[in-house]
């Protein structure tokens, strides 16, 4: 808090970054993510998609850092195993945890598309993790102690950064009120909200569009918006402007 | 050589990275081309502009894989550490050496420049090193045992990659094969994946969604399979077996 220096690793997870066939996104996009709270990078890395690999990285980096945030392998094919990675590297049970289980079955039954097996091991968090928010495809990352985990994909992973961004102790506490619009596209907002940005130099705001299969196959679209800021009065007027878009 | 895996690491050098100022492009250049060299990336690290970081890095990576390459604090200011950091990694001296300081000699005489003390800087090379040809800017980068020191800015990162090729030993080259499937979702392809994962231990598939924006409006997905490993023939069986999957 206050005055002392607070840094953060984070640990990139996947074979696809180290072949060079994705260029990594995530990096930056934390570090830049954090500076307005306090948080600084102390160190990167990046390891491949192996158990041994993942729980090595995880606890040199827990206990030298503030904070950990992963990104990558969490979502439903066999080269995902991050989540129960990290599990045995804090020693921890891992399962479909009934929390989770219902953000699926809620995002699937709204688009109609079934909740296989192997969609459920996104379901899969450790015993003690608190969930993170997804507000672009629902499957939950988790934090245990002062690790994040979160998914790979930039879009996905800036928005679960909103969603953990109150719980991190920084040079500055900061708040957050996020407004979810239907039907709406960015680039019908990007001016409005350019100009509520410049009317609040001292809060961020970030867009955040999204997609909903429908059962015909359609697809409903939106977009969520979250200011963060640290006064509490400022941030509440924000809200009402964003409201005011939808 | 030969069926050997043989396997490096990257060490990124630079606050600029880590504040997310500067977006790192080495990491995935790196890996890309040492690809068909028969050398696939096992590890990454991003480390700041700090002595005992470098020096630890190094020395851990050194140790645990075939080549580092580091890249990234080499020019002529103060805060251009990595050649004396990397010297004390391996106890060696490091001063000025005659054959650096020739090239950058000639270099800025042809270019009517001064070779300022800062710029001599430069030629501070660690005792032993073999040197790393420049072809942009003629400071040199430099070898030391397994250890290749080169410059951050991506360009002359590349032509520095030029010069050492051939000093290293690649062992089986690394093919890949990748299958487009439009209008595919992970979780439905998630079991098929696996089964076909378990019937080829020796390689890697990897599954990456993509989604792209239609005029309309409307929204395309499908998802990208890439199958890695040495065998070709094993590779096309796999790649056939992935096309069936649309």
């Amino acid at each position: 808090m206050g005055e002392r220096a607070v840094k953060a690793a984070v640990l990139v997870i996947g074979d696809e970054i180290l072949s060079g066939r994705t260029q990594d996104l995530n990096i930056a996009q934390i570090a830049r993510f954090l500076a307005p709270l306090g948080i600084t990078l102390g160190e990167a890395r990046v390891v491949s998609d192996d158990t041994t690999a993942i729980v090595d990285a995880v606890r040199a980096l827990a206990a030298r850092w503030d904070y950990v945030f992963t990104t990558g392998g969490i979502g439903p094919t066999h080269d995902d195993i991050t989540a129960d990675a990290i599990a045995a590297a804090f020693k921890r049970k891992i399962d479909v945890r009934a929390d989770a289980r219902a953000i699926l079955e809620a995002q699937y039954a709204a688009s109609g598309v079934e909740l296989t097996p192997a969609r459920l091991r996104m379901a899969r968090i450790p015993d003690g993790a608190s969930l993170i928010a997804n507000p672009v495809t629902g499957a939950p990352g988790f934090q245990i102690e002062n690790v994040f985990v979160m998914a790979g994909v930039p879009k996905i992973c800036r928005g679960m950064l909103e969603d953990i961004a109150h719980r991190l102790e920084g040079g500055a506490v900061t708040h957050a009120v996020s407004v979810r619009l239907e039907n709406a596209r960015e680039g019908d907002l990007a001016e409005a909200l350019g100009r509520i940005a410049e009317d609040h130099p001292d809060c961020s705001i970030g867009s955040y569009p999204w997609f909903e299969e429908l059962p015909g196959g359609g697809l409903k679209r939106g977009v969520e918006l979250v200011a963060r800021g640290r006064d509490a009065a400022e941030l509440s007027a924000i809200k009402a402007r964003l409201q005011a878009l939808g």
